[in-house]
């Protein structure tokens, strides 16, 4: 639901984006990802040293799962709040995320670990055909991660963009070795808003695929 | 409601900004909050080319308002999401973001305006001493501005970091040139998790301060 005047300012972005990328390797369904990406935080990194990785079946597979109103499983709860409220409406997808329910907090304090981590272990039901999306946690992509290699998770897509300086990179690098469709990218960087737009850029493509 | 898991991940990361920042020229209550911004982005260009800025009087008067439970009025729902909650409630601060009203909707249409924009005109009433924050539309914080200007809005912080190539850094240099207290940074760069860890360490200073 966007305004004619919110929808040219969108625009006059993209096209300087487009101006100043220079150049870049995506190819045409990666890149307005990418490029959306980068209009939500102003950084170019995320096409150069921080850059976006796709899993080959990323995003017909995360198009498909939206498509049939999918749950959309998150580590935090600012990331519901960026995603586009209309596409959430007209394809029937929930968010989900248990970070903030006290049943998850006494149970991360009982095993020692983090709310994050046994926010993920107690969505695994949700989580069947659903699109997974961490923008913040390094502990929770790890944990879904050890869930997906112990069958106890089966998402259609991880999108794992965790931020930070303790194992946000290296939870990535794992992530980019498993055999389900993963969207990620190299480095610290990450955070909410690119997880966000990478949804809200995943249904444009939904929308305007044949 | 951090489990000590996760307070051991922060503190890590802190120790790690500490180490690599190697130099910079905040003072003893600013360089908190600076911190948790590049704790939130992994961006050290916050305390370089897209420094952050305080009024002189933004630590003290945000501080005391958040301490008073003023009210926190945002330009996106994803800021209050990444808010610490036990803050809003031990302090009694409500969370206000209108963006998404379909009553803001229609006006700006009407007005051939951006949602974030009236979204600001209509909370003049609750911006009374409250802290505003600007997370991610320009056009909400010139709003905002225009509002001071003309008396219309009194809050006492204006925390205002939108993101993005039009009029974010514009709207930033506008912000500078106010009376109010204000917390703003250089350049394109931004967003809402830049925005929500300047509340969250503000927080901290409140709960930290004699």
């Amino acid at each position: 639901m966007q305004t004619r005047q919110g929808q040219s300012i969108e625009d006059a972005s993209m096209s300087i984006i487009e101006d100043e990328i220079v150049s870049h390797d995506y190819d045409t369904w990666e890149w307005p990802i990418v490029r959306r990406i980068i209009h939500s935080t102003a950084d170019f990194d995320f096409a150069r040293d921080n850059r976006v990785i796709f899993h080959d079946d990323a995003i017909q597979s995360g198009i498909k799962s939206l498509n049939n109103g999918c749950n959309i499983i998150t580590d935090v709860n600012g990331i519901p709040g960026l995603l586009n409220k209309r596409n959430l409406a007209d394809f029937g997808n929930n968010t989900i995320c248990k970070i903030s329910d006290d049943k998850i907090a006494n149970l991360a304090k009982k095993a020692n670990s983090t709310r994050a981590r046994v926010s993920m272990q107690q969505s695994a039901a949700e989580m069947e055909n659903g699109v997974v999306v961490i923008g913040n946690a390094p502990t929770a992509l790890l944990e879904v991660i050890s869930m997906i290699h112990q069958n106890e998770a089966r998402p259609s897509l991880v999108v794992g963009v965790p931020v930070g300086f303790i194992q946000a990179a290296e939870s990535k690098a794992e992530l980019e070795k498993i055999q389900v469709p993963y969207i990620t990218n190299r480095g610290r960087k990450g955070g909410s808003p690119v997880a966000a737009a990478i949804i809200n850029a995943l249904f444009k493509l939904l929308r305007s695929s044949p």
